[in-house]
């Protein structure tokens, strides 16, 4: 059931349920940012204003960014109906950049590959997707990649993608590590 | 002269600039958000999109925020023309819940209000604006409770509204409490 509960939702809906599941728990307050649309032709009535031309803008950030638990969460997420790589034309690389400043200004960063046809939904850490692209000059990231480098996000119904339990994991790690 | 400085640049233009000068001087990466737009009519052309009917939607969160040194930073941004107080009917009521999650979760909240005619910039953290509408019950706060419970931000030329400058001196604060 797991494998076909999913069809018809893309990760962007999935991500706008489990970031209000998030919210109305109180675990973390993270949003979708708004499209940026540039504004040329506005109509103004009595009691509203009409756009009546605009233009989708390209975002100079990620999709998604927000808070939990005092940490700074920054990703941008990602769908593929590739079987078998992620092609890394779907990612700008003035997205890559900020996400690189994120990761070195102490926030955590990462992106949501899903492959689609495969109903496997990956979280990979700016650091490990920095590190293929300086490492294998290659157009796409290889689901073998993934599957070594990235984690899994768990499914279930209240949390359709669940990257918030793999956060909570790594920085459980981190918090065991670093207290040795 | 730094009195005039400003004069004709809004609050948002100066933000934009400092904002700006953060990114690039590494220092911090906060970003307004677009403004939401709900489209309702769209024309396809063959090379670009063009939005034929749209409108302007309400903010469900703040206007900046971002991180600064690992730590996430919340805020909006009002200007006012009163000489004496500034009216709370500016910021909504579920901007202001926005803002109280983000401090109860440790993010770091806060207003930035500019009395334009008096040409000067305060910074209220969040607690201090929670704290002045749980107990006193009015439509607006008098420039005499930011004078005593907010934080003068300085104005330079690179940064018109250098907000962090305070963010800075009070993490001081509170590390240097935190280590006595």
């Amino acid at each position: 059931a797991k494998t076909f509960a999913n069809r018809g939702m893309s990760l962007e809906e999935d991500l706008n349920i489990t970031n209000l599941y998030y919210r109305n728990e109180e675990l973390a307050f993270i949003y979708k940012k708004p499209t940026p649309i540039k504004v040329v032709k506005m109509q103004y009535l009595l009691k509203k204003s009409i756009i009546k031309e605009g233009y989708f803008e390209m975002p100079s950030t990620t999709d998604y960014n927000g808070l939990y638990n005092g940490k700074y969460i920054d990703f941008d997420a990602k769908e593929t109906n590739s079987k078998t790589s992620f092609p890394l034309s779907n990612i700008h690389i003035h997205q890559i950049n900020h996400l690189k400043n994120i990761c070195k200004h102490k926030g955590i960063g990462f992106i949501i590959v899903r492959f689609n046809l495969l109903n496997m939904t990956y979280l990979l850490l700016g650091e490990q997707l920095f590190s293929f692209i300086d490492n294998y000059k290659r157009a796409s990231i290889p689901l073998a990649y993934f599957k070594e480098y990235g984690y899994l996000i768990p499914y279930n119904y209240l949390k359709r993608c669940d990257y918030l339990k793999v956060i909570k994991d790594l920085e459980g790690i981190k918090y065991e590590k670093e207290n040795k």
